[in-house]
């Protein structure tokens, strides 16, 4: 009988960590078997990783175990949605057991923190690469889309942007900055993003759209802005930097990055008037900044950039794996 | 904006062909949303097809888009389960739009056929491969695990075995029949076998245990002994073999295909004595063969291969990725 492949996905994946009373068959049959608890909806989100496309073929198996995860948890995060189970096709070129122990380890500890299960998944060989689907739960009606927004809401994201590019830029080589905890807290922030799940779940109410930022603010809020039929206003100087951005990179830069690098991982929601006061009170208290950077408008408008309340152009692109 | 990348997903992918009115949101937002019906179980599956590991690279794309889906099928079909939604994650070493036709047209022409809908997936670039993950639905309590059987429990499986491996050995070029006809058709079980979902189904109160045939049926075989803690002795001469088979193999090549061969994604199940006769009229109307290999024994028997009712060995050995 064949065992290799399945002792070693028994070995590193098959951990009975979670006490998820809804699983009632994880990893070891054909299928995974869940019990769905009532009026709940049920959220799924794919994301592939491939190496040397989405991650750098040198990253550490740990902050790619972690990763992998937080990239998903995101997806959820941006509807509302409560994390549940995962389940992860893993494509390894060879069984290097140091390295799956360090990933798996990493990707265990972060859905321990969710009270997450992996339920099933798949190994096979092949190129570095992984696909991960996430399940979630949200409450029926209350899952936030990118539908929904109106003219006149407000436009906000959470946490500071353009952090997470000028990490990879650092990585690539592609700058230097001579302050080492600085180098090390952007390169944390491309390499550990905090997934807004808390956010998220308390925006339910409040927001009118919600996306996740990966490609960019204005690759994501574009989304929102044609699935909601709306064009907006985005002030480039309310767009939130962290200290170390400012203080390490000049303004056109930081500010480029904070519109298209991309892999960012906040959220960007549109909240109605009526709401602004309930949204201060909901996410005041996580200790996360969430910052207005704008307006919606009618769609004739389209999405117009403004610094000092003027209009200026700028040129820039989302990310595209084909383009 | 970026827009290659989501114009060739919407283009191929994007399609409504299904009215699942349990589909809340289907592709488009950062998770899909689906309402799911009381009383039910969720089935999930997951698997990762790469070129050249679990397909051949010259594989025609109407092929691989069948097969893809029907392998993932094959594993519902084993729980008794209802397909219901698949997300498929697919990486493409280019955009070649013929290829996308053909196996897009060929994936949703089975989806079609058993009422399922695309929900989500990712589209990225690198070597050809795929994870496709299947959910359905299964009423509580009735799924049919791979733990379940005891001692005396009758084996069965459907359809005749072995016939994907030969007609696999015969793409590549391993053999040779002068039988076109005999040709075609073993080549068809290897590219398009038939998921048995309806069986599958019909068996969720008659079946002890049950598992899909895609590693052969030893080694899948083995799992259920494995799972239920069984021996079992299995009647060679039993084994179910095609006309095509019997008239251009001798025995001992037939019967090594049909015990090791895999990918014949037929079912094998379990059934104990009291349930034989309502499996008879259960199964019995799909113009599907099944047939009783063998029986359920003790543990400590291990399992016995017989031939005339004598024991005796062979040197098997099951598909393993990293064996």
């Amino acid at each position: 009988m064949a065992c290799g492949e399945f002792e070693l996905i028994t070995r590193y994946f098959d951990r009975i960590t979670s006490s998820r009373r809804d699983v009632e068959k994880g990893i070891g049959d054909d299928c995974a078997l869940l019990n769905l608890p009532e009026k709940q909806t049920l959220a799924i989100s794919t994301d592939t990783l491939v190496a040397g496309v989405h991650f750098l073929r040198d990253i550490h198996p740990a902050d790619l175990g972690y990763k992998a995860l937080a990239v998903n948890l995101s997806d959820l995060a941006a509807m509302g949605a409560d994390p549940a189970w995962l389940t992860l096709a893993l494509t390894l070129p060879e069984v290097n057991e140091a390295w799956l122990k360090e990933f798996s380890d990493s990707l265990f500890e972060l859905l321990d923190y969710y009270n997450m299960q992996l339920i099933g998944g798949d190994t096979t060989r092949g190129p570095l690469s992984m696909t991960l689907s996430i399940h979630g739960l949200v409450p029926q009606g209350r899952a936030l889309k990118r539908s929904g927004a109106k003219p006149g809401d407000w436009i906000y994201v959470t946490g500071t942007l353009g952090d997470s590019a000028a990490g990879l830029a650092l990585l690539q080589h592609h700058i230097k900055i001579n302050d080492p905890a600085a180098h090390e807290a952007l390169i944390k922030r491309h390499l550990r993003p905090m997934p807004r799940i808390l956010q998220g779940q308390a925006l339910r109410d409040l927001a009118s759209a919600a996306i996740d930022i990966s490609d960019g603010l204005i690759s994501d809020l574009g989304h929102i802005l044609k699935a909601s039929g709306c064009g907006a206003r985005l002030h480039l100087d309310a767009l939130p930097l962290s200290g170390v951005m400012k203080s390490h990179f000049d303004p056109e830069q930081a500010i480029s990055w904070a519109l298209s690098g991309g892999e960012d991982y906040e959220l960007c929601f549109t909240v109605p008037e009526i709401n602004r006061g309930a949204l201060d009170v909901a996410l005041g208290h996580y200790g996360v900044p969430f910052t207005c950077v704008g307006q919606l408008a009618p769609q004739s408008e389209g999405l117009v950039l403004l610094e000092n309340n003027r209009p200026v152009e700028r040129k820039l692109k989302g990310f595209d794996h084909f383009g």
